[in-house]
């Protein structure tokens, strides 16, 4: 028995409930009756805000894929050197995981069992090729190690990047934003040996 | 209805049957029929073998941990500067992970539910201390950079390295397990940029 409270979420509000339950309890493992728990409305209250939780799951990505191609339009990530641009939009990429952490967790967990999941599967991947052409161009310019496979790169920085998600917690108490994305930045372009 | 076969299983066979089901589903999301099935033989029969699913869970596990401790105990990993034995425990980490992936895979997705999944949480940590360890020392030797904080330094280079079992797949039509040993430990130890 659901003691249901006065409906007074915006779809900002109940989206951000909803993201909580996805990355808790998995996108599959959601029903609509869980929802109208952890929000504490009827599920028909729900459904006067949004048709069904594959639209929250669709505005939630999108919030998450809006944040990381907006870096791609940004004035640094488009003019200079390719290796000055993707140091920006590396650096980038963490600030939006970050400031955007339950939406980008739920977007890299996304497992594509449903439409809206493989079409963010699919701008994920379409994300990573802009990033990997970006490692590309710097390679050819010779800023960037030509030893190590684009697409391996691509890979491993991106690795690294999304591991954030399993610890960063914007708490005040752990690592400041600021103090991980130097790292990240520090890390990915030099490495973690000292010059000599 | 289960059409069981002759139950000709070693534990090790076994085993391998269960930590893929166990990758599949979910350790929480298996139960002992979906491991009949998976196996082909009755659950009297796995009984046989084991006491239940968590005695598998702690043998496949135990084996990815026993990979990953074992590498500390070799000799590269205790002579030398810590910035080489550095360097060689994260090759090893990852010839590790892609020789014993799914095993490796298994682990990292432990989350701490039952009691053979906190005491596999508490070996990781216990891992990642270990190494950070080394980390700590190769900066107090001069060797890695002081700018990056042991603990972040050591989070996102396990990120990275953890990683890989999203990706890596051993059908020999990928990338081999050389060359994204020697990408990481490029990566790493280096980063992106090419020296000017």
């Amino acid at each position: 028995m659901t003691t249901a409270k006065r409906d007074t979420y915006t779809p900002e509000s109940l989206l951000s409930v909803a993201v909580q339950v996805f990355n808790e309890r998995g996108y599959d493992g959601t029903s609509m009756e869980h929802l109208s728990r952890a929000a504490g409305i009827s599920k028909s209250s729900i459904y006067h805000h949004v048709a069904g939780k594959e639209e929250l799951l669709r505005r939630a990505v999108s919030r998450a894929l809006d944040g990381l191609f907006g870096i791609l339009d940004e004035e640094h990530a488009r003019g200079g050197r390719a290796v000055e641009r993707l140091e920006y939009v590396v650096r980038r990429m963490v600030e939006v995981l970050t400031a955007e952490l339950p939406y980008v967790t739920l977007l890299l967990r996304v497992r594509g069992n449903t439409g809206t999941e493989r079409w963010a599967l699919e701008r994920r991947r379409e994300f990573d090729h802009r990033v990997a052409g970006l490692i590309k161009a710097a390679a050819d310019d010779g800023d960037v190690r030509a030893d190590v496979e684009v697409r391996l790169a691509t890979r491993l920085v991106f690795g690294m990047i999304n591991s954030i998600v399993e610890w960063y917690r914007p708490d005040g108490r752990g690592m400041g934003e600021r103090e991980v994305s130097d790292a990240v930045v520090q890390l990915v372009f030099s490495g973690l040996r000292r010059d000599q």
